[in-house]
């Protein structure tokens, strides 16, 4: 089998030629030419900390939408969005959402939580043991504090939430971590502290375990909903009796009905998202901006909440508790992905939550334009001139 | 405002010139310039079903891994898998699980359901016409099918399920859609049939929604995992305590006890998924194989269950509900990645359910690199040389 | 420890003397003389079906309500209604809501599915021969069903529901049991025939378990709530302005609104009933008409719905998805409890389907009033008032 | 309709007098003489705080359980356990739970929490305003608790928790209660500190609501799940090898094995309890001493895990975070409950603890009682014995 390990350069396997090595191994073992993705105008020299076995580019269509109006308490005024997506009518549909809040004079956000977690466990002989243990780690929150924030110039513990369950504690770590998304580095930082913890305790542990699976990484949770992970932002709107009747073709008290069912819906699907297609969003921006690509999972959650209003405008919210975005490390600093960033003025330091609240404003675009589309029976049709049909 | 809208071509709008024009406006507007984005070889006027206001292209890192030994009913023998990401460690992890299934004797796989749906719901005057109407459903369910499946050549109306809340009727229909993803598809048949139900229903109907959000599209849900949405894939391996020790430098009885923490910390949390982290290598998979991206949120969701033997072998699975994948339609003819779907002989006709298998395994690979990480204590070590600190 | 064994008449164990004894027993034991429970009428020889070691009677106290004026399928008319309840004010509240259905008109309740389940899971060797079963058993379903029903001359097995997890078959096989609640008829059933696919299947099962948790007897669970159990039953009613206004003291908006805030907060609890108290209405009902009491977990969840009408009156409804009632067998026979069926003509055969509605009606009844009294700021001056301070 | 009032007595309506003239009015009214209900030696004076109407007693019939033996941190020894019941084969099979734990050196208990709440909400007219209205409420907890307390000797405000939803701030005041379970307590206290806030906090309420339902008061919820409602006690035995092959006639890797099914069927059910019936335990003792009667839908949830350990003996515990019991007020003073209570030595002052640690202890015993039966087929046998045919 050893013939048909996929070929590596030790000393310089992020270079166009390890990529092309290994394109050649894959024509060899199946046939198959990868020309496509041999083109690339990125250096794989910055790919080090991003991919390892770089082979090449997948090249995601990008679309730009906007102007997008928000009245942020960092977002403020109007963006022009970048959104990469294969799937026909996304953008037409979420760019019609952009303009019924522009029009309606923008979208109110506001950042609530800005957290991120890892989530140790601690198995003892008994849950009396454990029940010790849980008083130990309150009283000496601040040395692990110290220790924790040992590893990171950056990161913050802010807080600790326990469970005590049979003979194990489960904890939940809370940090802030800055324009970083962080789940490195409150990994680092947990573990750091942990093993502290682990010399330093006078009592007995039986077992350590890195992660308890409460933090619920790349994982859709109550948890997060509840209790947040990245930023909790709720983003508002009145959109104006003009806008719904003249742009999406349905009123108020319309989309109020629809939401209605939708609510009901979800909650007998036992839906993680009771709107839209927040998904669809967030996934796109996400891909267009270098955020980790499976933190759609968690970022989608959310409940959305609609009230027609006397004067036939309609007061419409989305409460996303779980976004979670980077403006600084993992892959922001990409050359695609930072041009897509700067277009936002979203690259570095000080910016993540201006792109949450970005965030948060397109799910709401989605929604809207949506729910007006199945509201006055477009949604099919529009999918029949834009989309294929799969 | 006029000025601001961003350029359309009326008659060429999916070509390199409207591109470029495009990021001109941008750089008009924001001063950024997109420079990386401008550079591809994707011939433009294919993007015509995938991307509105087509401005460029993102460059997505391509890892690929392998080989993967899968038993499958559908795919067969060793696989490279190609995966986009901008993680790191990321690919190297989900590699070193492969390795290890591959050299256990490979990982067995199973398709179960394979449905695709969408849920129009039925308002009424009271609960008791909601009912009557739900038996007038049963008995035309021929008559229904027959008219959703004017539409298509390929989808089959298969079942369709029924919830009555307050005076509504929520109804989820399910459809066997061959080798797409099939959303458009299901939309089109469903709203195609209901308003032949709207003619032909002899009571009232108050309000018909093309989607009572219980499909749940673009959403993770309970539904899914309960009643699938796309392909449930179960796969399954027996990990060889040799494979255990020497590679993953652990043993069974480690694994299962990490396990059963994992279980009760996802419990606790409320968590779609309650083993280590299905969407990394889904989301990755799915970026480079032309999947719709925001699939991600169904797909992830699963079931892990794990068995130490006496043998100090161990039963490992992972039951994934809802994995959507398609092989034909949406992203997967666009040329990169087409090029990934042909590395694994996945483009095209009759390979849904291959590639469906080929996602359970790679989520297998990633949870077993994983857990034995975690359990070895070898993940914060990992992240630390491969990945950024973010 | 022989002697400290609790004192059993091996030939007249339901009796007053042997009742007497234990009750002695007791006394010997902790000091305490049990004078009050000493005091019954019911005959002790009644209790062989009901309760092992009989040794007294807890004095419930009880107390009627009414009259309800009910709409329904199978409850028509005005009905007084018997609670039995130790907290205050919950009679008094319960009485209020009944005022407010009677005094507009009424409330109307449809009857929907009517099941109960045995859950049996199957385990193999892999998920592949969980196919192969899966599939035999959908194919000999009839012969199944046969076995099944010649353990009861009332039950039908109507449909199996199947799960795939692991290399385990979750089923849930859904029986109609008349006017039992059939816990005990569908297990007897179930079992009988598993056994009898023990002997016949042709491939092997490695492991039966008699009930896989699915069914999920005497739990709250999300699977009820969406296939029922028992009995679902939908109420409907449209308070009139008059009466919201007059006896209620708030307007139809408000009860909307306050709808609206309980509903978005059952999902932020991921609660199992997102009204307002429906558990304490059918506790003291079960208790009072000899239901299973620890049913009321598995019939207290539903999803509740209003809608203010242009007319000031609001639509209100109760989805109850689970009630589980009985008006034969069981408690039901027990001089107390008939007593209190026969005040709403529900005792014995073709009454369930009445008794389910009644319960379905009485918890809007708490419901009507409780929010109302939140609305209108009397809830804390009623259990003032009536209730002790706990 | 006036005529078909249940009568009251204005100056006298908690005596035989009133009680039997109401049961003459249903006698008229129905037909049905109440002659059993009018059997009953509790005097109706002591009713006032307990039952409006009262119009007589149920008799529930009592059976007596033990010894079972439990190393608590309230409650040690051997306790003689009162269930009140009309379920044929509970009594008896808790008992023969009681016996194997007794015989395996008793269970342990421990608690973790012990908390009761409301959950007013607050309604604004955006998000911003709800943001600045819960940093006001964090920097005036002092002062908010201070309010609270003012209206109660027992109460105690530990903490609020916050969650910003929409233009909607709920909250969740956690309280210690002593020995009473608290509700009308928590009420009072509550809505006398938000009539402080509404008057005292310098910004605009739009709404309050006094309950936000996420308390959530008679429901079962995630959150109380999580969050604990009542006392969070864990039960941990270790399961003698011997007890179980002689007594329950299964090993402890049979028991695990099923319990590892359980699990994955409660998962799949969204089930709020994963072990077996909970329920059926608390529901009888909570009758049979008093407590809220509706409590046993909070009270059943939990977690329930078990592992077999090498020399046979099964490691088994319960995590049961949401036991609402009191041992004053409510119904724990009438006579029949106060001599269950007093049975236990667990009536009044410094008693709630214990009393929820013989709780955790019952739930136990039944698990272990059911869980064996079921694994060595004698489940349907005891219940053709012992039961009825429901």
């Amino acid at each position: 089998m050893a013939s048909h390990r996929i070929p590596r350069d030790k000393e310089n396997d992020y270079s166009r030629e390890a990529a092309s090595a290994r394109r050649d191994f894959i024509q060899q073992q199946t046939g198959v030419s990868l020309e496509h993705i041999g083109q690339y105008s990125t250096d794989p020299a910055a790919l080090s900390g991003n991919c390892e076995h770089f082979t090449g580019m997948i090249q995601m269509p990008l679309g730009i939408l906007g102007p997008l109006l928000i009245n942020g308490e960092h977002a403020q005024g109007e963006f022009y969005v970048p959104m990469a997506t294969t799937e026909g009518t996304l953008i037409a549909s979420y760019n019609r959402g952009m303009r019924a809040i522009t029009e309606s004079g923008g979208i109110t956000t506001t950042v609530f939580d800005d957290v991120m977690q890892r989530s140790p466990a601690f198995v003892f002989t008994s849950a009396r043991e454990s029940k010790a243990f849980a008083g130990w780690i309150e009283q000496n929150f601040d040395r692990i504090k110290e220790q924790a924030e040992t590893t990171t110039s950056v990161g913050k513990l802010e807080f600790i939430q326990q469970w005590p369950m049979n003979r194990t504690l489960y904890t939940r770590w809370n940090y802030s971590t800055g324009d970083a998304a962080g789940q490195n580095m409150v990994s680092k930082a947990s573990d750091f502290a942990c093993k502290w913890i682990l010399k330093n305790y006078p009592g007995e542990i039986e077992l350590y375990a890195f992660s308890g699976n409460t933090d619920t990484d790349k994982k859709h949770s109550h948890m997060n909903f509840l209790h947040s992970r990245g930023k909790r932002v709720i983003a508002e709107i009145v959109l104006k009796k003009d806008v719904i009747e003249k742009m999406l073709h349905t009123t108020a008290k319309e989309l109020q009905q629809f939401r209605r069912i939708s609510t009901v819906g979800a909650s007998l699907a036992g839906s993680g998202y009771d709107g839209g297609h927040s998904a669809n969003g967030i996934a796109s921006l996400f891909i267009a901006t270098g955020q980790d690509e499976a933190n759609v999972v968690e970022s989608h959650t959310g409940s959305v909440y609609a009230e027609a209003l006397d004067n036939g405008d309609l007061y419409w919210s989305w409460t996303m508790p779980s976004l979670i975005v980077a403006t600084f490390g993992g892959g922001t600093g990409l050359p695609c992905q930072r041009e897509c960033l700067e277009m936002m003025d979203c690259f570095g330091k000080g910016k993540a939550k201006k792109l949450a609240e970005i965030a948060a404003a397109v799910v709401a675009a989605g929604d809207i334009s949506i729910a007006s589309a199945i509201r006055s029976d477009e949604f099919v049709t529009a999918h029949e001139t834009y989309g294929r049909n799969r």
